[in-house]
């Protein structure tokens, strides 16, 4: 298959999508630092977060050893429903630019979560009923992981109970209605139904609440009941290695059609996208194979790499989850309500931490508005509406290629479109009427926010 | 390729989407009857028609004769961006019913229009940009052409303006902002930009206005600005003839792996999507080659074939546009507002209606409430969320493979997926919440809409 015509969608055959995971740490030679356990203090063990999550994700979180780790078979079967995904050439879009970099995007929306968070959604659901549980708890805020969460459960015939931040819940009503149709419990967050949000709405009656609000009941919810286990669907390693997937597929059919990325750029909010689509280059660039251009792109209202602390943080408002040393603003900062684009999360995933403190990983951020122009720009000229996320990677490689029309240089842009916008609809309305605000964060709120964090180093 | 293990998702070489239409007029031995100018009871003309629709597409609309028409380079390069579209082997489904029945389905959703409606959009707009026109007109209600149309206006750099029904404006707002993302102008109908408009709604102050009605006033506000025309996205036979290629890819990638349908079922609201689907199939029992059981599915509420006649009506409900000999309720027929399952329009493509007289297509009639638990059944096994519209079909397929299942027989059936549910959570939020209504008109109804037409026979 080498040398062929290049399509303008490059396709795995079926059989071609990838058979194991690749996990980064294998190859790291300064591991990210372990997640301890706030009670303690120390790392944690494997019994020390099996009560939280499945015994088997909890090996895949610890393991910062084997590279290679299989994908179940059943896993594996239902990957076929929507993988693999494809590699687009965005032919429309070099042209609007008039740019000799050639853009390629892959592109993980065509299931019905609109994301790749459905990757992970479905390995998780597997080892949670591979256990014998009954059920699994987690949080969402947008909504694509509670949704690929209830529709990986709904496959798989477990419980699944998602707890959404209230405004989302309020202001998203279409996203709780599809995990309702796969048969999702959804319950508004902060809830009645556990003492964290009992406290909290206690303390503030009127609350949208909050993403780590929502972690913490989530989480409280499957400790204190028989047969669930928590679910989360970014920050962790073991999320990381999931999305390895993406990464894996994207250099698979790159490399039948001898397309070498010069740079690649993803969105970051969590971060277990980016990781995913840079795992198996950045892996070259650890063992001394090859260098790349690697660019996360945060929202200017939530940037917790180009503005952040690599330090210890909580992972979750309530503070039982592990604690996690990676670039934070701080587990109490909440951004702006008026940032409509998604990546809302305070800290960044511990590799991608490290990655990025060792000099491997570039970041910048960008303005909402821009991000939505980016995000219109693209619907238009390449048809799909991608998601407010996504936007912020489209953006990022926009900027990449309009460099390359001032240099000249045909350089190849890798990005990762993680998703579609069709429940983002309101965001865009926004955006159609004019009334996107820009928020960005005062240094004075970042420190304070940093400065309410215990300091921990190992 | 023939008798290689077979994929889940059949797909087409990017080089082998069909670079021609198949146009099922060419091999009908009894021709629908010809279209009627209403003004003169006579068969309609290039020039009668050419006010209205762009001059290519007329010619399409009268062309009875020839079998293969060429896709347009533009619109080929088009296809590209979501074509070929797969067909999936439903392994879920069959092991969810129990049914020796092999079950594939061609799914047209994996685009930003969310349906099949983008095949015929941009072949229209880029023969309106080919003609030199300003822009476009067009209706929609639900807004899966609506957002269609928009989509190809914008790549081929032409106006749009799209009439949606006024509730729907109102109950869908996110259809309405993707259009707007895609620089569309949306206006709901009736409205007082038209005559039509003005009239309806001074007759009715508070409606919510119907299909028939935003096609009158697309209609005229293309008549009546230099540099317009008109598009429809249904019912016509030069849509059917662009979807023709859904069928011409089902039959090409099946073909490739030498399998062959026993049963094709389609949704039929207007009939494009279910005619394109079945027509390179029943081009070959035209010509005596093979036979297929071909069955359409409509809605209860809106039983055009099953409970209607067949003879000459309006196509619009301002009585402006062309008469068609159709199966049809009467023009003046609006179905329920209860009926959330799309499929409204009030009579069927003609080519359609001939084949369904000539006892070589069945049609038959589910009520909404078992299509919407067909619907979530489809979602929760086989991941993706369907549009109410294709759920009708995706019963008609339920039940053919669960009769397999008493009688033993492994039949091959296939149906057409034609799009995704996302922007239809509304509807699916009524059934989650118990309060679908089923509707079936009396009678008596369907006699009176009847008896307000015109006797025309040609």
């Amino acid at each position: 298959m080498k040398n062929p015509t290049i399509p303008n969608r490059l396709m795995l055959e079926e059989d071609m999508i990838p058979k194991q995971w690749y996990n980064i740490r294998a190859d790291m030679k300064k591991k990210p630092a372990p997640i301890v356990m706030p009670q303690t203090g120390k790392p944690a063990t494997q019994q020390d977060l099996e009560p939280v999550f499945c015994k088997e994700l909890v090996k895949q979180e610890l393991n910062n050893t084997d590279a290679f780790i299989d994908i179940p078979e059943e896993v594996y079967a239902y990957f076929k429903t929507f993988r693999p995904s494809p590699v687009v050439r965005a032919y429309r879009l070099e042209k609007a630019l008039g740019t000799p970099a050639k853009i390629y995007y892959k592109f993980e929306g065509n299931n019905t979560s609109g994301s790749h968070k459905l990757n992970s959604a479905i390995a998780q659901a597997y080892y949670a009923k591979a256990q014998g549980l009954k059920g699994l708890t987690t949080e969402t805020g947008a909504g694509q992981w509670g949704t690929a969460l209830a529709m990986a459960c709904a496959h798989f015939d477990l419980e699944c109970h998602v707890y959404m931040v209230k405004a989302s819940f309020e202001q998203k009503p279409y996203r709780r209605e599809v995990m309702r149709t796969y048969g999702a419990q959804v319950t508004p967050s902060p809830s009645m139904t556990t003492s964290i949000g009992k406290a909290i709405l206690e303390k503030h009656p009127g609350t949208g609440g909050s993403l780590g609000c929502a972690i913490s009941e989530a989480v409280e919810t499957a400790i204190s009941n028989e047969g669930y286990r928590y679910s989360l669907g970014s920050v962790l390693n073991q999320v990381v290695l999931h999305q390895s997937i993406i990464g894996l597929e994207s250099k698979a059919v790159m490399d039948a059609y001898d397309i070498v990325p010069d740079i690649i750029v993803g969105c970051a909010g969590g971060g277990s996208n980016l990781a995913g689509l840079i795992a198996p280059f950045v892996g070259e660039t650890l063992r001394g194979e090859r260098d790349y251009r690697l660019i996360a792109v945060e929202p200017a209202s939530c940037p917790s790499m180009t503005r952040g602390e690599y330090r210890y943080d909580y992972s979750d408002t309530g503070n039982i989850c592990p604690m996690v040393k990676m670039y934070t603003l701080g587990s109490h900062f909440i951004p702006s309500p008026d940032h409509a684009g998604g990546l809302r999360y305070h800290g960044m995933n511990p590799i991608l931490s490290e990655l990025y403190q060792d000099g491997i990983l570039e970041a910048r951020s960008y303005l909402q508005s821009e991000v939505f122009k980016a995000g219109q720009t693209f619907a238009r000229v390449e048809g799909l509406l991608p998601a407010p996320e996504s936007s912020h990677a489209i953006l990022g490689a926009m900027a990449e290629a309009l460099h390359c029309k001032e240099t000249g240089e045909a350089k190849t842009i890798l990005f990762g479109l993680t998703g579609t916008g069709y429940f983002d609809m309101k965001a865009y309305q926004k955006y159609n009427d004019g009334d996107i605000v820009d928020f960005v964060p005062s240094d004075e709120a970042i420190r304070q926010s940093l400065d309410r964090l215990p300091k921990i180093d190992l």
